[in-house]
């Protein structure tokens, strides 16, 4: 199995990913070589800065002046791709890289959200693999789970937490009962979360991540417009603790199932048991669950993102090319046999719901809430109502029995404008694990 | 990446896991075809009873008189082995087939423990591939994970609950407060546990595993004789309620630890905290944790045993190979460079501990124990003597601060051989999680 030649890499971005990259196949050089039968050897890199100061040895690479070059430099047995983003650069050099027939480990998931399946197409039509595990939860190698370990059954749904930024802020109100906006202030300052908060806390990387964990279950072109898409912004301190009360935390979850054939996609706040190993992924973690036909539920747990894991995952996929592996279509089946996705209705999905309704106290409130639910077939199993303050904004939190989507969603339409209401109703589903 | 040529297998023994294999083929077949490039065929099969009802379709498939006769059974890309132990059959067709350069995908853990690294050589040397997801928690691609997805990393330790009937009875006590020989009763009567439950409840199914995973993890020969092993017999229901009120379960635990470059390897009952992913995992389930030196800890948990997962490990496999992958190492690194297990010594490994001691209710008792405890440098944490009972037999728990294995062995020595001890006292590890 063992192979004399060295195995040639460029690097295209040295952030902290791309250092650990080279930090790995650095320290790691012996042991890598007799996993892959071969040395992995960083030929050449492109950042934007030469001088910064990176922590690893980079004597002896050659510098490519622009990202691009890398996917016509000579030599080279793959690319990695390391600069981020859905086009530009990153798009140019990954494109030209598979068309030239050179194969492609990117960590980039907003790359694979938007252009997926035409660069799956290209790399299986040119024989260039496009491996791309550290693109979702670095430190889980669900792509590998998805696209080998599971390959024998039909993916019935994939779901968990997939961003670590709003799991870390999540678990931080909760311990310390603080507010959203404040703890998303400090986590900003410890780096944990960007200055523009938006990517993270509104979903949108964990869709690019779902819409990637998709395509590979269900065999379906990524497709962000096919999501319902909602973050953590309106969940309140109140939340959290009625959710503490009753049994749940509060996770974001990317939520994809099978339904008939036609696929809902979701990403959503929603109460998970406290009990449950999902309910204990605190922190920076990542959690995703895979339900497939034969394999029943496997649940993994890492970490999301950080240096480490996601230059470890970048580094497994190198090996894996270095061993003459990576031959399986880039999301499972032939990009050629990709179908659009089909959105399923989800007015017909039953679960349960925690709802919470800011209302004026006064007398009936109560008694003309569940006169909508019960016109709307919503059956209540609690109503929690925390003290009493005459014609002052009070919460009230009411959790549902298995209903229709739908049916609870007309019957908040109509509370929604009741002359009594203060606020907006917040309605988060009741997830089983 | 397709193929117009079927890649044909044959399959010895057709208990349930091979029933599954073979349904599993049929009902997936044309999603089996598009994930692997061409379709997934069996040949042949063999079982020691021809007429037996086995819910599938076994039409058009030919039956060989003997297992041993697929080694070499002309046309088969592949033999799976399903026959079980580690010596006799499986291993004359194992070898056998190795030895013709024909592919082999396994379920057989015991073999793999006891022969696998000499299975490794001979794979290795005449270039067929020895696949074995279904060998360790089937529901888990744990093997992939360790040769493949965390092989940029050294790992530093790999762990977890490996055999799902002990999960089960630790469960089930905990739950009804019933005791061990009980529980083991019914699920022996339930097909949950075997009549003979020893390969089970004392450790050595587990063993086996953790065996396994130290081999991928370590680089290391699998050496049964190299574990510690102890199993769950002498857990009590007292035991599992002392753990709750402190804020632990009992799980049977494998674990195998890098210390510095010797490798300490135990399957053993411990204290898990409650709200820990591990804790949470209850019933058949397994769990297997890694600890990699970049991808930091990583969790997967799923079925650890049952037809429709093991049948799904055995058909990733066989999809892998379809799919022309199967290239690495067996266990990670060539088998020519895998080392002999230098056995750690765990007497300076520090961990917290439970113990409980059976003693006669007399004053002094406890100044006594707190004597020798203080004379080994074991630092108390807690005790807990519920109700009084002059001059009978009461349960004292104690848990311990950190300290050094042989230390707390040394004073439970001592312990032991005291005039008021009616019972051999209890002592299991608290791991951190």
């Amino acid at each position: 199995m063992a192979s004399s030649s060295a195995f040639r890499i460029g690097i295209a971005g040295l952030g902290t990913v791309g250092a650990g990259v080279i930090r790995i196949l650095h320290d790691h050089a012996d042991l890598i070589a007799a996993r892959a039968g071969r040395r992995i050897e960083v030929v050449a890199v492109s950042a934007r800065d030469r001088k910064k100061e990176r922590g690893v040895d980079l004597s002896g690479i050659v510098w490519a002046d622009q990202a691009e070059n890398l996917s016509t430099y000579e030599g080279l047995d793959a690319v990695v791709e390391l600069v981020g983003g859905a086009d530009g650069v990153a798009y140019g050099l990954v494109h030209d890289a598979l068309l030239g027939g050179r194969a492609v480990v990117t960590a980039n998931k907003a790359l694979l959200a938007h252009h997926g399946h035409g660069l799956a197409l290209l790399s299986e039509s040119k024989g260039a693999p496009l491996l791309y595990e550290a693109a979702v939860a670095g430190g889980i190698p669900i792509i590998k789970t998805l696209r080998e370990g599971f390959a024998a059954n039909e993916i019935r749904a994939v779901y968990g937490i997939l961003n670590g930024t709003c799991n870390y802020i999540l678990t931080t109100m909760r311990e310390t009962g603080r507010d959203f906006s404040d703890v998303l202030a400090e986590a900003q300052e410890k780096g944990y979360a960007e200055a523009d908060p938006s990517f993270d806390v509104d979903g949108v990387d964990a869709a690019h991540k779902l819409c990637i964990l998709s395509a590979l279950s269900f065999g379906i072109k990524p497709d962000l417009d096919a999501l319902k898409i909602e973050g953590i912004r309106a969940i309140t301190a109140s939340d959290i603790a009625y959710a503490q009360e009753l049994g749940y935390r509060i996770k974001l979850l990317g939520i994809a199932r099978n339904i008939d054939g036609k696929i809902a996609q979701m990403v959503e706040p929603c109460l998970v048991p406290e009990g449950s190993p999902i309910g204990a992924v605190e922190g920076v973690f990542n959690a995703v669950y895979v339900d497939g036909d034969f394999v029943d539920t496997g649940l993994a747990v890492g970490r999301g993102a950080g240096a480490g894991p996601t230059a470890s995952a970048v580094v497994a996929d190198l090996i894996d090319l270095a061993r003459g592996q990576g031959k399986a279509p880039v999301f499972g089946i032939p990009a050629t046999s990709m179908k659009e996705a089909m959105v399923a209705d989800t007015g017909d999905l039953a679960s349960r719901f925690y709802l919470r309704l800011v209302v004026l106290d006064k007398p009936g409130v109560l008694a003309d809430i569940a006169a909508v639910m019960r016109d709307h077939n919503v059956s209540m199993e609690a109503v929690i109502q925390r003290g009493r303050d005459p014609d002052k904004p009070v919460s009230i939190v009411i959790t549902s029995h298995r209903v229709r989507q739908a049916d609870i969603h007309a019957a908040i339409t109509r509370i929604a404008a009741m002359p009594f209401m203060t606020d907006k109703p917040c309605l988060l589903r009741i997830e089983k694990f």
